[in-house]
């Protein structure tokens, strides 16, 4: 880019594998609105459709958002590592915002007809990926992205950081799909297992949700798609090692 | 080992994960011991209890008999690759050959009880997964156990078989999570949201499920506890690129 090279391509089959992941997102939220909307009743706050708030938040802000956020470092991978990092927070940020309005939604409508909270596998998981969510998010903001921690500490964390980011991934997909099993158990359980409609509809968007989650994986563990460093960013990364290794600055990287 | 010198050490911390998961793996066979003999009435064959081999034999096969399969090479990384590798496919064989006992167990049971098969979510994704599992265990027995495949076929094949290896063992642990969810709501659909504690029991089952299931892959993605290759696999596979490249074998390799 300094030199007015034109900026490098990414790998095509990234940019396939990413174009299907964001159809298969769409088909995700396309799939829960019409089971809400057409089976359900639709969604609205303040009714008894108060509960329908809650698959369509956590799809969109565990799921989808989430998955997204994960993204951002293969999509952007020719961006600077400060925006594409701002990026990543933001999405995760707004992802932990439309999860809290759907967990808000399940506790009031709970509320409102007397049935008890957290007693299911469903609310476990869901409730342990929403605060150790939380958690990750506050530990990425403290880690990498306000000033403090130093380069070795940022280093030693790093993998710690995507492992449990693509683990909370999963289990927020996971939970998800007990959810959908709760649901379909709870409102027609007497119809199910002779395969109506509904029921062949919801399965099929736990089907998309396992397939969101399998090409987001894929995307992230290729060796090589992961983001390569920027040449200033090796540069300063050289002149860092020089530094801490108490030696004199090397030739050409100032 | 040939020159004499004492087999190298395995990584602390790595020892430590293998035995924590060990302890995970058999608290998961007890607990579903637990909650079938005590809560289920037990398990035996040509009775009405047939149904519960079904979790009992998922549990063992798809998770920790497939979990150990995975861990191999990590746990046993100073052995020769052949012997190694002969262990991973033996491993999962006696998975799926249990995993089959345990699926022949639920279709017979629902034959004898009128109860249909394949409709829920639970069933979509506990027969995908022992499917794929299946053709996975075929290829990887025809890639790397059998001679044919070339060492370029068997290296653009080996990141393929880990990310669908470690995936297919993740969709078995979603598996059991929403058969664990539909067994409470088909048999204690009055009492779970009481927290009575056959419901506790069983949740736990799916947090031990899911804490085994974040061990191995916490072990399999660790790039420091990846099995370094022998001195003898490193000698053979320069004299490969040497022959591959038309170039002369090199020095002191054979």
């Amino acid at each position: 880019v300094m030199d007015g090279a034109p900026p490098p391509a990414s790998p095509v089959g990234l940019s396939a594998y990413v174009a299907v992941s964001q159809l298969l997102g769409l088909t995700l939220l396309a799939t829960t609105g019409a089971w809400l909307g057409h089976y359900r009743g639709g969604v609205a706050w303040h009714s008894p459709l108060q509960f329908n708030a809650h698959p369509l938040c956590m799809v969109l802000g565990m799921v989808f958002l989430q998955g997204d956020a994960l993204l951002v470092y293969r999509v952007f991978r020719h961006e600077a590592k400060r925006s594409t990092k701002a990026l990543h927070a933001l999405l995760h940020g707004l992802a932990l915002v439309i999860a809290l309005v759907g967990i808000i939604a399940v506790f009031e409508s709970h509320r409102t007809k007397g049935i008890p909270n957290m007693y299911s596998l469903h609310s476990w998981c869901g409730m342990a990926a929403f605060v150790l969510y939380l958690l990750q998010w506050l530990l990425g903001c403290g880690f990498f992205l306000f000033p403090g921690a130093s380069f070795s500490l940022r280093g030693r964390y790093k993998p710690q950081h995507i492992f449990f980011g693509i683990t909370l991934f999963i289990l927020s997909i996971t939970a998800c799909l007990l959810g959908i099993t709760e649901m379909l158990l709870f409102k027609i359980s007497d119809s199910y297992s002779h395969f109506v409609p509904e029921g062949i509809l919801a399965n099929t968007l736990g089907v998309l949700l396992v397939a969101f989650g399998l090409v987001v994986g894929y995307v992230l563990t290729r060796e090589e798609w992961k983001r390569p460093p920027l040449a200033e960013e090796l540069a300063l990364s050289m002149d860092f090692k020089t530094l801490t290794e108490g030696e004199s600055p090397g030739a050409g990287s100032q």
